[in-house]
């Protein structure tokens, strides 16, 4: 029995030793992951959905896609991700801070006609609290609920284009303000700008009954028309829909926010 | 001795059926991989990258950078990673797609007068074999090297541009190529064109001698108006930079392909 048990202690030796080796040498051996089988699908499966919805965001931005209605399904995460990590604010802040360094270096006219326009809704107000409650642009467009959402005046600060804002208006721009909200929103959309610190802007101008039925693009460029024929230079032009600053009397310096959540043609 | 033998088999078994259930079960612990500890910053840092440098071309495609001279020298393999990797391939055709798609719903007129216009290089013609020499875009541009490459007559076609190329020829458009490369390379670049498959097209418009000085918006914008006046409807634009696209005279629709290697304001 003697040999048995020396047989039996060296054959658990091993297998501990064994063990050991298992556990403290997992470099030299080819860093792969061991995931189930069934899961090795899914992650190339992943890898392959991050780059085509990072294809599908750059067309958006891009402004190359026809007009879109909703986030596809399969980017549904991603788009949820970009959002809520720290993608949208990185690329929020740079925008501003293109835009802050452009009009530094702007030569203002003496006659106070350089202006700056700025678009509301996911331009200087966030809107992000209602996106998430609805997938973040999964759902469908419900303008209803949207106009809900509106009227609560609670939508929070883009703090970067807040600051941006803030920066034009010292530097001695005028400021337009120029939204696809109706004027029946005016109140509502005054108290939440000027609660998000939004203040002394030069005009606030929203869609009139007769706007109703235009697209925004015709009905941003008729608005800038008009200013062009009031003698207003528009200088800079901030929106997150390329509706914002496409069409005529375009600004010298248009600034692009990104939005992968909704499309306004 | 048959005892022995018994036992033997029985730790060799249970041996056996241990280890595989080490195998299997690398599920239910947590999924951490385990990389030496000098790689982690190493490994955070190329989040960081790959985070900012996504951010950078968002900017440039979306036309908020102001001129910039060079790709950025943290990006620089990012973005030879996205020019050699799946990216550019995809979204390029993706860009293709959605004008293919487009330009089959267009309702053109008996007077053959729709236009679609083309740029030449990095949107009909890929001159990537330069690039991958020059650091794709992280050297500063070298008229004269580039020159000399142009001038071999080398550059091959973008694929998915001349699959829309052909599609808008058979559909009934009037193709104008409308490129920034001087009219002293007329020959070579027809001569390029043609043997990477591009033909019929209906005019080629390249830089006169007035041309030099002005920049490409204002150079095209004057060859578009020009289009304008002689009665033609400029109906879809294909270009990889901004000042192919922005301007007087713009298309009804325009396609943006990628470039993350140069600016051309």
């Amino acid at each position: 029995m003697t040999i048995l048990r020396i047989f039996i202690f060296l054959v658990l030796f091993t297998v501990a030793i064994g063990n050991e080796n298992l556990n403290s040498h997992v470099f030299p051996r080819p860093l792969i992951i061991e995931y189930p089988e069934n899961n090795e699908p899914q992650y190339y499966k992943d890898d392959e959905v991050q780059l085509k919805c990072t294809s599908w965001r750059f067309a958006v931005e891009a402004n190359n896609l026809s007009p879109w209605k909703t986030v596809p399904e399969e980017c549904a995460h991603y788009v949820r991700q970009y959002i809520v990590g720290p993608g949208y604010n990185m690329d929020i802040d740079r925008v501003s801070d293109e835009a802050v360094a452009f009009a530094n270096n702007v030569n203002l006219g003496a006659d106070a006609k350089d202006v700056w326009v700025f678009d509301v809704d996911e331009t200087l107000l966030s809107n992000l609290p209602y996106y998430a409650d609805h997938g973040y642009g999964l759902e469908i467009f419900d303008s209803v609920e949207f106009d809900k959402w509106v009227e609560t005046g609670m939508a929070p600060a883009l703090g970067s284009s807040l600051k941006l804002y803030q920066e034009v208006l010292s530097l001695g721009f005028k400021v337009f303000l120029l939204t696809g909200r109706s004027e029946r929103h005016r109140n509502v959309t005054v108290e939440n700008l000027m609660n998000a610190g939004f203040h002394d802007w030069d005009k606030l101008i929203l869609r009139g009954s007769d706007d109703h039925g235009k697209t925004a693009t015709t009905y941003k460029s008729e608005r800038r028309n008009e200013m062009v024929e009031e003698g207003f230079r528009i200088v800079g032009n901030s929106g997150d829909q390329w509706s914002d600053l496409l069409g005529s009397s375009m600004s010298n310096r248009s600034f692009k926010l990104p939005n992968p959540m909704y499309y306004i043609p």
